[in-house]
C-alpha cells in the first residue's frame, strides 16, 4: 500500500480539518487513508497545531478517549478583527450609501462571501463553548452570515420566515413588536424544525432595539428552546433603550453625520 | 527574523488556500509571511498540488506573470460525488418527509453546512470556468447553498426578493408565470446590485419546470446581464415540459411511490 510523505498528509489533515470547522474527526479516518500509524498522525496534528497557534488563525482541538479525535477551532487574530472591522466602517461610510429613510445600504457586505466568512470567524469563536445545536436567524438579509457562524460552529442553521410556505408542512407563527418602529409584525417556523431542549444563538446582520431577539426568545419557548447568544454584524447605538444587552457585534451605527455619511466605529468586544 | 518549516508553511498555504477557493494569491504573500524565497514556496505549492489531485479533492491553479499567483480550485472525485447523491437520496426518501400537497421535506437538507457545501463543490466544479461575476438565486431555501457556490467561485450572491424592502433602495420588480403552478408570481431585485454586462449563474434548491429560471432571465434583461448556467440540488422529472434544458442538478425526483415515498436517484451528470 502507498506510503505519503510528511509533507503530503500535512496538506491533507489540514485541508479536511479546515472544511470541517468544528467537526471532530476520528484519527483513524487518518491513519487508513495514509496507512500510517496513530503516532505517526498525531505528530502531524502538533505540527498543524503549533503553526495555527504561532499565526493565531486557530486552533486545532484534540479530546481523548475512544470516541474522541481532533477539530479545527476557528479564531482570528485581534490584529486581523481590529483590521477588518475598520475596514468594514470605512466601506459602510462611503457617502452613496445612504439611501432614503436614513437606511444603510449593506446588501453588497452582507453578501459578499469574503467579507461574510471574515465576520462568521469572529462571531463563531466568540460562540465556540456554548455548546449550541442551532444557529437562528430571520430572513432575509442575515442569512449567509448566520449560515457560515453555523459552518464554523458546526451546527444546523435555522431560518424563520415572515411568511409561512406550504413546502414546510405545519408551523408555528408568533406576533412581535418591533422595538424600534413599533409596528406589529409576525414570523413563523416549521414545526419540524427544532428538537426540544435545544440551545440556540441568534445571528443576524443589523440590530436596533432587538425587537426582532425578543421574537426569537419567544419563539424558541414555543420549542422549549432557549437562546443562549446574539451575534450580529451591525448595531445601531441610536436607540437607547436596547430591549437586550446581552450580545455581541462586529462594529456600531452613530447615525448620520451632518456631512451625510454614517458614523461607524469598531465595537468594544472586537477592538479589546 | 523568524524561519519556517516546510511542514509549517505547508499548513499555513494549505489553510488560506482552502479557505479562499478561486481567490487569486500572490505568492509575494507567502514570501514575505514566511521570509522565504518565492522559488521555495513554489515548491510548497507544488506539493499541496500533487497530494489535492491525487486524491482529488480540487487543484491548485498557477496563473503566471506580474499579476498572477496560484489559486485553490474546488472539485470532489467522482466515487465523492456519487456517495454523496446516493446518500441524499436516501435521506430523502424517508416516508415521514412527505408532507401535504405531496412536497418534500428538505429545509433541514437545504440549511445543513456540512450536507451544503458538499453540494455546492458538485455544482461549482462545473462552473470553475464560465468566468462569472455573480451567483443568482430566488429567496429563501436556496440561499445557503447560492451563497457557497458562489464562495466556492469567488463572486458575489445575488438574492432576488419576493417583495421590496425599503432598505435596498429603488428596485426593478418583474412578474414571471411559475412555470408547474400557473400562478403569476412576482420577484424584485435592488437597482444597486448588480453591475450591468454581467455573467450570472442560477442556483436554487428545487426545479420543477423552470419557470423562476426563466423570471431571473428576464429579471437579468432589465440589467443588461446573462444567465451562463443553472444549477439545483434537486430537480423534479414530473414536469415534463421543462421550460430550459441547460442546468445540472444532483438528483432527480420521479414522483411518489405507491408506498407513499419519495422516488429518487443521482442525475446522469453527476453520475459520468
Amino acid at each position: 500500500m502507498e506510503k505519503f510523505s510528511r509533507n503530503q498528509r500535512i496538506a491533507a489533515i489540514t485541508k479536511l480539518l479546515v472544511e470541517n470547522p468544528s467537526k471532530m474527526v476520528n484519527l483513524n479516518k487518518f491513519t487508513e487513508v495514509f496507512n500510517a500509524a496513530k503516532s505517526t498522525i498525531s505528530e502531524d496534528v502538533v505540527i498543524i497545531r503549533d503553526i495555527f497557534n504561532k499565526l493565531e488563525v486557530g486552533n486545532i482541538e484534540t479530546i481523548a478517549g475512544a470516541s474522541g479525535g481532533i477539530k479545527y477551532v476557528c479564531n482570528s487574530s485581534q490584529e486581523e478583527k481590529n483590521k477588518f472591522a475598520e475596514g468594514l466602517c470605512a466601506i459602510l461610510a462611503e457617502k452613496d450609501r445612504i439611501i432614503p429613510g436614513n437606511f444603510i445600504y449593506m446588501t453588497d457586505i452582507m453578501y459578499n462571501p469574503e467579507i461574510v466568512h471574515k465576520a462568521a470567524v469572529i462571531l463563531a469563536s466568540n460562540f465556540n463553548n456554548l455548546g449550541v445545536q442551532y444557529v437562528v436567524t430571520v430572513e432575509t438579509k442575515g442569512i449567509p452570515l448566520a449560515y457560515e457562524v453555523a459552518k464554523m460552529l458546526c451546527v444546523e442553521l435555522i431560518i424563520v420566515r415572515r411568511d409561512n410556505r406550504v413546502t414546510e408542512g405545519p408551523t408555528v407563527s408568533i406576533n412581535y413588536v418591533s422595538g424600534s418602529g413599533r409596528r406589529i409584525q409576525s414570523m413563523s417556523l416549521s414545526r419540524k424544525s427544532i428538537k426540544r431542549g435545544s440551545k440556540c444563538i441568534f445571528v443576524d446582520d443589523f440590530m436596533k432595539a432587538g425587537g426582532t431577539a425578543l421574537g426569537i426568545i419567544e419563539m424558541l419557548r414555543e420549542f422549549n428552546s432557549e437562546l443562549v447568544g446574539i451575534g450580529v454584524l451591525v448595531e445601531s447605538t441610536e436607540n437607547k433603550s436596547k430591549l437586550l444587552n446581552n450580545y455581541i457585534s462586529i462594529i456600531q451605527f452613530n447615525g448620520i453625520s451632518e456631512n451625510g455619511s454614517a458614523i461607524l466605529v469598531p465595537s468594544n468586544n472586537v477592538k479589546k
